[in-house]
C-alpha cells in the first residue's frame, strides 16, 4: 500500500537542503541507503518510503536550525524516535529529512516532590524507569515496545495500564516544541493544573509530528505502589471475559491492568513462552495499592469473574510469577508472528465504549473465522480497546485483500458503535480514510485549518493524518 | 477596569443582526437594559460591558442559525451559561449578541455501563447530579458555584475534588460545537480513549467561547463510592499545613478533597457559618473508597499531619457532620464578603508546583499584611492551586491600586515558580496580560494563529484570552 501519492516531491529544495545540512552537521548527517531505509516505516504491511537524509540532532537549537533549513527550501521534515509506530508515521512519501532524536536522550530533571520529570524526546520509557529506579517513582505508560517518550507523546500512546493511569494525554504536563518556522514554544508551565489559554499541550500530544517537533516533555510520575499483585482467570468465551471486565469497570475496581487474550492468542503465548494456560479466553490482571488493598481487589475480582463463569482464578504477589505472566503478555506480538512464520502482522486498534466490547470482540472473532484469517486478539479491555492482528503472507493477493477488507469492516463496526479506529496507535498513513469516516469532513476541516495555520507549507510530516 | 478598548464596534452590523434575530426569535430575543446588563459580567471588580441583545437558544440548529447571522454581519457572539465566571468572560467589550444557553438544559442520555452521559450546555452541575441520583453515579467536578456544564467546559473548570478526579480536561469525552461559520462538529466519538487525529476536545475545553459555541458535552461519570468520610485538622502555620499536603501527595494518599484555609479564612467561616473551629490554618479533607479504605486513609493522614504539628484531627463518617463542614467551605465566598460588608471581592487563582506551595502561601500572606489588605486564602492544596481574595472598597482608589499591585505581584511570583496565573478560572479579560508573561509571545502567537484560522473575523467572544 503506497501512501501519499497525491503530494508532490520538491527535488530542487531537497537537493539544496541536503547540501546545507551536510555542511552544518558533517558526520551527524547521513544519506546512506541502509540508514535511510531504517528511518522509513519498516513494520507491518505499509511500504517503506525512505527519507533523503537523516540528521541526528543533539539539542533544541539544532532541531530549530534543521527546521529552518527545511522551511527555507520547503522540504518535508519527519521526526524519528525508535521507529516502533505501526501506521507508517515515519515514512517519507515525498522524501525529505528525518530528524533522528534518539541521541537527545537525557533525563533533564526529576522533581520528586512534584511527581514530575522533564526529559528529552529520545529517552525511552525503559530508560526513564531505570533512571527513576531509586526514587520510589515510576512512569506508568507502557505501550509494549520500548518506545521513545517523544514518539509516545506524538502518537498519544497508552497500553496495558492506561485503565488505571490514563494515556499520554493525561500524563504530559507540557512540551517544548519547534514549530514549522523554527520558533520554539513551551505549551504550559509545570503546575499540576492550568486554565491558561488554549490547551496546546494536548494539541501537540497526538499531533504525530504534523504541527511541530517535540523537543522536551514534562511528564507526571507515580509513586511505586506499596504492593502489587497479578492474577489470571480463564473464561468459556470472549463474551464472558468481556462481561467480567464490564462488571469490574461498573464496580469501580481500580485495576492497574486488565488484559483480555482470546483463545487463539493464548495458544500462541503458550507455544512461544512455554506456558500451559488453558486455551480459552483469558483475563490477565494487575492490582496496585496497599497490601490490604490489593488483596481486597483480587478477592472482589474473583467474585465478579465467578459470576461470569470464570475458572482457574490465580492470584499471586511474588515478583517472579508476576513477571512471568506479564512477560508472556508483552511477548504477544512475537508469539503471534511465530504462529505463522514468514507472515506479516497487520494490526488493528479499534476502541469502543465498554458496553459494546463483548459484542465487538464476538463479531471480530466471527468475521475472521468466516474469512479464514488467522487473527489473534489482545485487548486492553478496561478501556474497550483491542487489537485483532492478522497474519498474512504478503505474496498472497487474496489474503492481502481479505485482510484489508477485514480491517475496513472492523473499523466501520467500531465507528458504528460510537468507537474509534484507533485507541492508541494513531492515524499515520494507514488510517487516514477511517478518520474521515469516524469524525466527518467538518471536523477534519477544523483539523486541516489548524494544520494550515501552523504549517502553511505542509513541511511537517506531510501525508500523515490528512488524506490531502 | 474597562477592557477591550482596542477592538472596534461594528454599529451597522449589529443593527442589522438585531433586526434579523428579532424576526427569527421573537420573544426569545431580548434587548431590555436589565436583561442585557445581567448578561454582561456582574461579579468581581471588572466593569459590566453589556451585549446589544440576548437570544435564548433551544437547539444546536438554532445556535448555528444565530452564529450564521452574526457571521454574515461580523457581529460578536458571546456564549452565556449561568454568569458565574470570574474574569469577565461574558462581557461584550464591543457589544454583540449574547447566546443564553440556560434553556438548553436536557440530560440527553446516561450510559451507566460506560460511566458517561451526554448533556446540553445549560445543564448545571447540581441538576446533573440530581438527575443521576438513583443511578449510583455522580459527576465529580465541583467549582463551588452551581455553574453550567457548558461554562465549566469552556473555562476548563475544576475545584475542590480535582485532586482526585481531575479537571474538566480529564472529564470531557467529546463536545459538539458550532464553529464561527455556523458549521457543527463533534470532536470525538464516545470511546474511553482515542488517538484519532488532533485532540479537538481538549482544544475546545478551556477555549472560553473564542473558537466556537459548545452545544453538547459527553462527560465521564464516577460510581458513588461505597464509603466517604471527612476530616479536619488545624496547624500552627500555613507552612505546616502545606507541608502536610506535600506529604499526602508524596505518599500517594488518594484523598478526594484536601482544602487549606488560612487563619483569616477560618475566622470568616466561623463568623458566617457559626462554627467554632480553632482560628489557625486548617486542612479540610474528604476520603472516598471502601469502608476499610477510607478508615485506612484517614489514619494515614492523621499520622502525616501529626508529623507537621497538626492538632485537633477529627474524622467523621456521618453525612450530617460531613455536610456541615463542607457547607462551611462552600460558603467561603459569602463568608469572605461578610468580613467587609459593602466591599468587592477581587479574586486571584494562581497554581504552583506542589513543592512550592508552602513558600507561595507564606509569601502571599506576608505581602497582603505588608500592604494592609484583607485577603483571606483558600487553597485546593492538593493541586497547588490557591485563591487569595482581596476585599476592597472600589471607591477607595488607594485600595484599588494596592489590590491591583498585589494581584500582579502574586501572578509574577507564581509564574516565577513555574506556576500559572490561573489554575481554574481561565483568562477572560482579567488575566490576558499575565498569560503573555507566563507563556511568552511565541506561544501566544501559536494560540493566535489557531484563533485566526478558526475565527478569521474575530466574532467569537472577542477581547478574551488575547490582548489584541
Amino acid at each position: 500500500m503506497a501512501e501519499g501519492a497525491a503530494l508532490t516531491r520538491n527535488d530542487n529544495g531537497i537537493a539544496a537542503a541536503l547540501g546545507v545540512l551536510k555542511q552544518q552537521f558533517g558526520e551527524r548527517f547521513q544519506t546512506g541507503q541502509a540508514i535511510r531505509a531504517q528511518h522509513g516505516h519498516t513494520t507491518t504491511w505499509i511500504e517503506n518510503q525512505i527519507p533523503d537524509g537523516v540528521v541526528f540532532a543533539h539539542s533544541t537549537e539544532e532541531v530549530s536550525e534543521i527546521v529552518k533549513v527545511c522551511a527555507a527550501h520547503r522540504v518535508p521534515i519527519i521526526a524519528f524516535g525508535t521507529g516502533t509506530s505501526l501506521e507508517g508515521h515515519v515514512n517519507a512519501p515525498i522524501g525529505g529529512i528525518s530528524i533522528d532524536l534518539s541521541q537527545m536522550d537525557k533525563v533533564l530533571e526529576v522533581n520528586a516532590g512534584d511527581l514530575d520529570c522533564r526529559v528529552q524526546p529520545g529517552v525511552t520509557r525503559e530508560a526513564l524507569n531505570t533512571h527513576l529506579r531509586d526514587s520510589g517513582l515510576f512512569f506508568p505508560i507502557d505501550p509494549g515496545a520500548n518506545a521513545s517518550i517523544g514518539g509516545m507523546t506524538a502518537t498519544r500512546a497508552s497500553g496495558t495500564n492506561a485503565v488505571r493511569y490514563g494515556t499520554m494525554k493525561d500524563n504530559v504536563v507540557n512540551v517544548e516544541a519547534v514549530m514549522a518556522d523554527g520558533s520554539v514554544i513551551r505549551t504550559a508551565q509545570r503546575a499540576k493544573k492550568t486554565s491558561a489559554g488554549y490547551d496546546l499541550t494536548r494539541l501537540m500530544v497526538g499531533s504525530e509530528g504534523t504541527l511541530g517537533i517535540i523537543t522536551e516533555i514534562t511528564l507526571r510520575l507515580q509513586g511505586i505502589p506499596e504492593a502489587m499483585s497479578a492474577a489470571r482467570c480463564s473464561f468459556p468465551s470472549v463474551e464472558a471475559a468481556a462481561k467480567t471486565v464490564m462488571a469490574v469497570v461498573q464496580y469501580g475496581l481500580p485495576v492497574a491492568r486488565i488484559e483480555l487474550l482470546d483463545a487463539l492468542m493464548v495458544q500462541a503465548v503458550n507455544a512461544y513462552s512455554k506456558l500451559d494456560l488453558p486455551e480459552t479466553p483469558l483475563l490477565l490482571l494487575e492490582f496496585h495499592g496497599s497490601e490490604a488493598g490489593v488483596t481486597e481487589q483480587a478477592e472482589t475480582f474473583g467474585q465478579l469473574a465467578e459470576e461470569e463463569g470464570g475458572s482457574g482464578f490465580t492470584a499471586t504477589t511474588t515478583p517472579e510469577e508476576r513477571s512471568k505472566l506479564w512477560q508472556a503478555r508483552h511477548d504477544a506480538y512475537w508469539a503471534m508472528l511465530a504462529l505463522r512464520p514468514g507472515c506479516n502482522a497487520v494490526t488493528s486498534d479499534v476502541c469502543v465504549p465498554i458496553s459494546r466490547l463483548a459484542e465487538a470482540l464476538t463479531k471480530a472473532e466471527g468475521r475472521a473465522k468466516e474469512l479464514g484469517l488467522t487473527a489473534p486478539i489482545v485487548s486492553h479491555a478496561g478501556d474497550g480497546n483491542f487489537h485483532a492482528t492478522i497474519l498474512i503472507d504478503m505474496k498472497d493477493e487474496v489474503q492481502v485483500e481479505s485482510a484489508a477488507g477485514f480491517i475496513s469492516w472492523l473499523n466501520d463496526v467500531a465507528i458504528g458503535m460510537e468507537g474509534t479506529c484507533t485507541g492508541e496507535h494513531g492515524i499515520g498513513q494507514g488510517k487516514r480514510k477511517y478518520l474521515v469516516r469516524e469524525l466527518g469532513q467538518e471536523t477534519l476541516d477544523v483539523m486541516g485549518a489548524i494544520k494550515k495555520a501552523l504549517d502553511p507549507d505542509n513541511i511537517m510530516n506531510p501525508g500523515k493524518i490528512f488524506l490531502s
